[in-house]
Order: C-alpha cells, then structure tokens, then sequence
C-alpha cells in the first residue's frame, strides 16, 4: 500500500482527496494537517469518514516534521506550499502541490501574477500535472504542479486544435463559468448562500490568475506565443465548470472534421470524451467524476469554431487530477480509485 | 384607468405582467386566457392574487372575439401571437407582442429560422419595441414587438460602440447565459429541477433563433452587416441574463473612456446603468426590477473590449420592457409600475 | 412626508426595508448607519439604489448622537439594540426594534435565554408588534418589538385556536423550516454557499431562542401557560418559512370546521390568508410579499390537527411587518408600501 | 459475477442501481428495460457510461420475455412492478422490487391505500427488505420488497425505541422532508425547476401512501398498533431526506441515555450511525452513500424526545438498499459496492 499525506486535509480539495481515495485499493491516508482539528481524528471533524478510514489530522508543522509517507498531497491555499516542497522532497516523498505556486515555470511571470516566489529555484524542477500532455514527464516526477481547473478545460478543449492550419488558436477568446467550490472554503461574505443563490456573475475579468498557466501551456504545444482572453464567472453551483472557447477559422472546415480529429486525439485517454455534435457537455454528467466532457461545433455563418468542455472542478480540475497523477508517479494503474459514476441527478 | 387585456397569463411572462401591473397606478387588467383556468378569477389560479386585484380569465377566443380594452398583451408561445394582431388592432386595440413572431422585419428572415409567418404584411407595421433605441417610434405604434431577452442585452451593450473607431463591433463573440424561466412555463424533463439544480451547460449553439434580431438591430445601427457568434448557456436560476461580449479594438483606448462613453449615452434613460470600472454585473442586483446593468472593460494585454450586461429576463428582458413600452405607447410616466427595487438577497 | 432611520442599514433586514420603502409612498429614509460604508451614500454600498432614494450612511455612534427623523429602525444584531432605544425616544422619536432585545417582557426569562438584559427597565414599555394580536397598543406604542419570524408563523397559526374547546393547544409540537437570510448577512462557513446549498438539516434543536417569545405570546392569549416542542432547520433557499405545527384534539371537528375558524378569525386581516382545504402554503406564493398563508387539516385517523403557515420571513417575518407596525404608529393606511405581489417564480 | 437486470433503468432509481452498481466488484448488468430507449446501448441515453459498463436496453415486455440473470431489480413506477414478480421467480430469478407494490403485507391495507393490487396472493410471500429489521430473512428470500425511502427514516429511527417502557412510540409525530428527486424522473409543472428551486412546502398532508408503511413494520416491531402522524414536505435539493420524530416520554429519561441506546442497537450495523448530543443530521452529510445518520435529543422542558433521521433518498431510501438487499441475497459481502464516501460538498 501506498503511504499518502494530506497537507490542508479540510478544504474542498482536501476533502476530495480523501473522498476519492476512500475508493482507491491501493492508498492508505497515513495523515493530514489541520490548524481547526489538529489532535484529533478525521472522523470527528466530518462525521462520515468510516472508522476504518480514519487517520489522525496534526498542525502542518507536526507533520512536515517527520512525514513517514511515500507522496505528499498539498492542498493549501497559494502561497503556503512553496516553502513546503524542498524539506519533503529532501526526505524521499514525492509531492503534489494542488495550489498555483509551483505551476509556472519561469519565475518572472509568476512575480508579475503573485508577486514574488518563495522559492523561485525550485519551479525549474517542477512538471506540468496535466497528464494527457505531459504523461511521460509525470511518470519520473519528483514534484508535480496540478493544474489549476480553468487551465484543464482550456488546455484540454484546444491541444488537438494548435497545430492544425484551419484553425487560428492563436486567437482564442475564452468565456468560463466556475461552480463556487472554486473559491475554496471558508467563510466570506461573496462566497455566502444568499448572495450567491440565484445570482451569477462574471469577476476577475481580463485578469484572473490562471490565465499565464494557459498561455504557458498552449504557447509550448503551439511552438508559437498564444494569448487568451479570459472571462470567468461564478454559477450558483457547488460543483462543475465549463469553457467556452472561441477560434477563428483560417480556412474552411466542417465541425464533423474537427470533431473527428479531437476524438483521434484522445482515443487513448480514458478521462477526456468528445462528444457527438449537437449534444453539449453538462456539468451534472461529470460532478463527482475525473471526466473532461468536450464537445465542438463550427459556425459556418460567421467562420468561427467553438470548443466547450466541461468538468467537476474538484475532481479533474484539482483532487481527481492529484490522484490521477499520484497513479502514474508510483506506477499504479492510472485509472485506480478514478473510476466511479459521476452522481446524476 | 388603462384597461389592459393578457393573452396568456398564467406563462411566466403572462404572471410577471400580472405582478408588475399589480403595482401600477393608472391600469386595469381587464381580463386574460388561459387554457387551462378559464371560467374561473385569476386569484383561483394563484393564491397571491389579492382580491381588489382579481380579473376574469377565459378561452383565448372568447377574449379575441370582444376585446373590451386600450391595449393587450400577447404573452404566447412563439406562433400562436401572429394571428392575434391584425383581428385586434381593427378592434382599436393597441398590441404589445412578447412572442418572437414580430421581431424580424424581412419575412424571409423569418421564415429562414422560423418557418412560415402566418401574417406576413404585418412585419412591416411592427416597431421593435427597445425604447432605448426606438423610443420616438414606439409613442406612435399600434402594434410593438417586444425584444427577446438576449438580444435586449446584447444591443444595449453594444449600441454606445457601434459608431466608434476604435472598435471593431463588427466581429461580436456574445456568450450569454440565461435563468430556467426563459424556457417558459411547462412540465419538461430538460427543466426539471433534478436536472437542472446544480447543473450549467450551453444549448442551441451558434443557431439560437435570437440571433438574426440581434444582428438586425446591430446592423442597422452600425449601418453595416454584423454577425454575432452567440453560444447562449442555462444557469440554475429562475431569472437572470448575462451577456459578456467580446470585439477587439481597432485602435488603442482606455476602459475608462469607453466607460464615459456607454455612460453618456444612456445618461438619461431610467432603467440602464453603467457600473464603475472594475465592478460587474450581477443578476440578483436587477432580479425584479427592470433595471440593465452593463460593465466596460478593456484587455490591454490583447486589444479586446469586454461588455458585460445583466438583466431580469422576465423583466426588462420581457414583461418590464413590455410595460415600459404600454407606458410610452399610452402617453403615460415611461416609470410608471417599474420603480421598485430588486428583491436582493 | 415622515423621516425614518435604520440602524443597520446593511444587513438583511435593513436592505429589505430599503427595498420595502422605496415602494412606500409616504416614506424618506433620512439616513443610515453601516460601519463598513459610512461616510458614504447608500448607492455606493449596492449598485441597484436609484438616485432619487439614495441616502448618506454614518456611522452608528453618529446618527444616534443627533437624529433627525419620526422614526427609527433597528435592524441590528441581537444585544446591539437595547441601549439604544433609550437615547431615541428621549429624543421623541419612536423606535422599531427588530432585534430580539425587546420581544419578551419578563427580564428573568430573557436572561435565562439571552444573559444578562442591558436596559431591564425598558422592557415593561415595549408593546410586542404583532398587529393581528396587538393592533390597538401598537397604535400607540413609542416602542415597539418586531416579532421574529418563527413566532409569527406560530402565533398566528395558533390564536384563531386557543380558546376552542376541541383542540388542545397546549400540547404544541411546532416543526420550522426557514431560509438561510434568517442567520443574517456575513461571512460565516456554515452559511456558505457550498455548505449550504443542496443541503437540509435541523439546528437550535429544542433551545431554539425563539421558543419563550412563543410562549409568552401564546400562554397570554389562552390564559394559561402553553408550551412548545420547537425544532428549527435550515432551507436551502434564501427567503421563506415555514412551520408546521402539531396539535391534538380533545373532541372530534372537521377540518372545515377548523378553517373557517381561522378565515372569520382573519377576515379582516389585509396580510393573512387562510387556504382551502387540501391546499398548502408554499414559500413562493408569499416570497417578498407581507403575506402569511396559512391551511389547516385534521387527521381523523389520529385525532390530531395539522396548522401549517408560510411566510417570506425578511418580509412579514421581519421588515415587511416592521413597516405594517410604523403604518400603523404613524396614523398611515396600515398597507402603504405593502401592497406588491410576490415575485413568483 | 452475479447478472442482475434493472426493469426501468432510465429512471431515477435505475440510473442510481447503474451508477453503484459501476463500483460494485462482484456484478454486470446484463440488460435492462427503457421504452425511450429501447434498442440501444445505455452510453447512448446517458453520456457518462463507460463503454466497460455498458449494456443493452430493450423494452420491458422483451427483457422479461427472456431474462438471463441470477436478480432483476424493478425500478418501476408503482403499479407496474406487481405483475412482473411472477414470471421472474418461476424464470429462478430472484426479485427486488423497489416500488411500493409489494410492501405491505395486507392486501386489505393495500387496496385502501392504492386501489386494488394486480397479484394479492404474491404478498405474503415477498419479505421487507430493511436489513437493520428483516436481515435473516432476506438472506432466504426470493422475493423482497425494498422500503420506501420515508418509512426507511422512520423505523430507523424508532426501532431502538419501540420496545422502552420510558417513551410512549405509540404516538409518534412524523415531519419529514424529501429531495425532489423523490417525485421520479419526468416532465411534470410541479416539479420543474422555477416552480421548486426557492421554494418549500408539504404536501400529502396526513394521506401519503407511505404511512401504513410505516405502521406495519413499527406495529409488527413493537407488538402493538402504532400509529404515525406524518406530513412531509419538499426541500429544493435533488437528493435527501431528514425525517424529525417527536414521541413524549413516560418517565424522565436523559438524551445521553437514549442515545447510547441507539448506539448499542445499531452498533455492528455498516450503515447506520448514531451522531453525538449537539449535533445534528445532515443531507450533505450522507449524499451519494448508503448511510443513515441518527440524532436523539431530549427536551426535558417539555418531556418529549426529538428523533432526526437523515439519508440519501436515491441510495438508502432507495438503490443503495437494494443493492445491500442484492448482497445479502447473493450471499455478497454485505457492504460490497457501498463503502464510498458521500459527495461532499
């Protein structure tokens, strides 16, 4: 069995990583930090862990002390993982980070987007997580940064587009709606029910921290500088994201082509499915699960191409990618504790 | 007294007339149809009807056949309104259409994505009742097509940049998102709550049947042909529309000067407000009222404008926008009924 | 015109008699105290208020010290009101409070609820503002304690059948369901959206504060001391209440018998209204309106009746009712401002 | 591998029997029955199946025409279940019916309640597959009849109490609250998404057909008539129900004391947990799993006790009871295919 620490075993992601794994064969949870629950089990501060999937929850420090495990899960807010990953590392455990600091690789665009990096050495030795792009890197990583959710869908709905010449992604306008457990959690007034139920919203516009993580990850699989504009909005909903991608075409071609070529591209992915034209992804048909639903239509009026994909941003967009890439890192099969329904309704 | 008769009033645009006139000070709602509750007072229907507010509802034949009023609504099913309004305007009846089947001046638009019109000569009578654009016309009109809600809008979010230089509105992206209540009133399994709760996706992609009035008012304005790239999407809520829409810059300017200009054009109309930089629009701030939100911003990074624009889709995306219009039509206070707040939270 | 004041302006029940008042025909809101927004106009604080309603915010300390107004509103937390109330009708202005501080008359039992009372001697000048019970003391009333929402659906369910033979009200079991906005506004985890939404359960089991508040009320109506069995949950919905209440019969009666009871009891009353057998209060049907729906069945299987009422409870659970108590301290037409239907859906 | 047929798959409990059953490791579904769906695969009707897992759907009169399997679950609507048990038992098929057709032994009470039953004489064979009640008989059945999500709550929640000589079970009142997915999958005004998102209210007032549900297994269990006074209510969430219990006592009894009761009589139970004094079930808590959460609180003002009852309605209201029924049945490890975790949040 593979021996797993939860840094932040409280948040959404965290409580994810221990939903999932609660299903997994192989993983046993042999701790997790809280500052609210430390000293005390799992079980006590949510009442449905099973008493045989309990684990004892310390301070961050405690654990990061003396971490007996094969893998680190972080799963902190930004900015608390960076000075994390060298002492774990050090000690033979392979880490994770869920949160954005170890996503960009070149320490001057995270300064310009986070301000300045705790430990801008590291980020040099850091893979991608994102495994339909980077799988073989992942698999000898040491440290791997999980994608942010609004990356995933991006970068998933436009790699089997860039390098082909009907299609100028370099032009990409995207439209995305983030169901709230993105924001994390904890108490704040824009993030309380009342005045979210009901309501929806576009914020951080033209200037959401995700956006250099995309443009760093398509401008590599592109070869070329690919800028986005970026819009995301919050849905009243707990989980689930979409992406509206907008391409222009260069040069005429039929959605069923497009469609066609996307299935191609990821045949072999077990996590990605295209779906027929006409049918659009819903974000009910992948809550719970690690699926990325994407569909592709071509505006023939106008030239344009549209992209949607769609996942449950606490799973393939953070805790699902995390052990979809603990799987491929410790040579399990990549699919283990991952292959589960999604809940509908 | 204004004596006002409803085609339709038990549909959710039939009800939100029922709701706004209940506040209105100088309109009698003299009676209604309704399939189902005909033969009985509408407070039979609906037990939030107050007594002094009642009114007679009946076949919608028995309501045509002797229209006693100034002015009807038509809030039908798109292809039941058409064949209402020659019979009513010769009874000396004012009409304010909400259905869709008014909206399109040139028959073959319509046809081209709706089918046969069933009243063809009629189109050329109609005014397209958005008094923001068309106010003077509508004082004089017998009969107006209220706008559909999307395009409501996408026009008044573009129609203060359609005159510039320094946008290209000419190639508009327009990804909307609207409230459950805009699919109308029914029993269908695709807006059951099960499946809709917790649930976001696009629908009627790139061939929303809104899509050639948006392009028909923008270009006429602009004087030139637009075309819209529209991908509309449904968020669970009841009411609420937003609309963010993307055209790229021809020549560089700030957000702050398109703010100023979007401001001073709708410096005098009571119902659109322009946000400050930096805020957005949120439909749980207009939800009830008939208010339209819009937000200007400007990606320097990418020379792309962002219009954001929120509305009540049942307000001044229809039943709002539909008094608005009785108001301007029967030479009363263009407030009148519609000065109420947002129900907020 | 009359001048009023809110303490509070900010918070739900201050926002809702915003809302409330900008209908109000007779009505300036003279100003408001936010200790997040002072020094700052309303408008600034929530983009939905329209200039010609808009009012300066102080803060608390300010507006007390020199308060020009007929009336004032207190909209703030439990605790935050009591010595205020002093200072204000010192100044001749009457007070509206819609805390907790001055519902129950007897310091004893509001310490053994609340702790320690910070102006005891106030309370024995308090009328409590339920107008259905205590109309003619309101009349003349210099302070009044607004109710809170589950004491209204209670009281009002209950007193058209205390003094009957034939059912036994002093054996209540009394089962609420309230929407979230009733936990105020803030930023707490346990009101977060995520938590929150898709979610049911019970809290404040059987110590809930609200339970004396009932008591005292209903045994003062019988004339005997009336307990209840009251467990509260939580909606996940922003407005509305409801409770059902559980009664035994002493002798056998129809439930026709029952409502009508309860409608002759009511039948002059402009906000409460008695359903026909075989229909159920719903929250949508009272949502932002000042109306309480009220039905009532007998189980002749268990010889025991069923009262269930419904309400929207920021409206007449709250701010709705503390506008219907000023109408009626003031002189005014007791619905003024109060006569709109709710938004449904 | 055991085969098992789902008669109706494409409804709510047949899309939950598909979704546990696809982590199930000892079970295929050989087939099942959609008359929308007839004749194509499951992953066509429903995007997220997993071509691994997916299997043929034809009409019900073929499935049963010739079914090759070890265990049909009939996932249909009631009424339609009663005559299919027949002919699978003589097929050497074992049954679980989760309609409410087979409940009740009595097909008096039956009759009273739905009307007269299609195969009466089947009744007494069929056993009531609360495994916490009928665990050994079930193990031997070929017939079992799977409870209604309701009764489930309630005679959990009882059944450590009936046989106490400190509280009186005898009067019981009942207030439960339901998930909308209850109502079954369809297209009906009463359940679509505007008319219940926002909403709450009873209904089936004191005539719901689970009561003599209720009343058989309570009576039987503590050998004597009880009778339930029960009014339940619809929450706006798609899954969960809470069911709050009110019974008096007979003599002073602490809460400690009858929860500890609970505790010892569910102690080796998998899927029932008793929650500590002070804290309280919650849907949330138990989504997507095959746990019932207990609370028990006494309220010594009024020497009543509070039983709260919590559960899944889709799992342990409904497939996840089944498939727990399947297991013992099958002679499975009881807890095979049930030990995920709930979706939270």
């Amino acid at each position: 069995m593979i021996r797993v620490l939860i840094f932040g075993a409280t948040g959404y992601t965290g409580l994810e990583l221990i939903r999932i794994l609660s299903s997994h064969p192989e993983v046993i949870i042999a701790g997790g930090s809280s500052r609210q629950w430390q000293g005390q089990q799992a079980s006590q501060a949510l009442p449905f862990i099973r008493p045989d999937r309990d684990f004892p929850m310390v301070e961050l420090e405690k654990l990061l002390a003396n971490p007996q495990a094969d893998l680190a899960f972080l799963a902190l807010p930004h900015g608390e993982s960076a000075s994390l990953i060298r002492p774990l590392v050090k000690a033979g455990i392979k880490v994770i980070d869920l949160s954005a600091d170890s996503r960009l690789h070149d320490p001057l665009v995270y300064e310009q987007w986070y301000g300045p990096h705790k430990d801008p050495a590291i980020l040099s030795k850091v893979v991608y997580g994102l495994p339909e792009i980077h799988r073989e890197e992942i698999r000898n990583a040491s440290i791997v940064a999980n994608p942010g959710c609004y990356p995933t869908t991006v970068i998933l709905g436009l790699a089997p587009l860039v390098h082909r010449d009907d299609v100028d992604t370099s032009v990409a306008v995207v439209d995305s709606k983030s169901g709230v457990s993105g924001a994390g959690r904890g108490g704040k007034l824009g993030t309380s029910f009342c005045e979210i139920a009901e309501s929806f919203a576009p914020y951080g516009v033209l200037n959401h921290r995700h956006i250099p993580e995309m443009e760093q990850e398509l401008s590599q699989l592109k070869g070329q500088p690919v800028r986005v504009r970026f819009t995301p909005h919050l849905i009243p909903v707990t989980r689930g994201m979409v992406s509206t991608i907008y391409v222009p075409l260069k040069q005429e071609v039929t959605g069923e082509t497009l469609r066609q070529a996307c299935a191609d591209h990821y045949r072999s992915e077990p996590f990605v499915k295209v779906l027929p034209g006409g049918t659009f992804p819903q974000t009910v048909h992948v809550r719970g699960s690690n699926m990325c639903h994407i569909a592709v239509e071509v505006d023939e009026r106008t030239g344009w191409v549209v992209v949607m994909s769609a996942l449950d941003n606490l799973v393939k967009g953070a805790s699902g990618e995390a052990v979809q890439n603990m799987n491929i890192m410790m040579g399990l099969v990549e699919t283990a504790g991952l292959t589960g329904f999604p809940l509908f309704p």
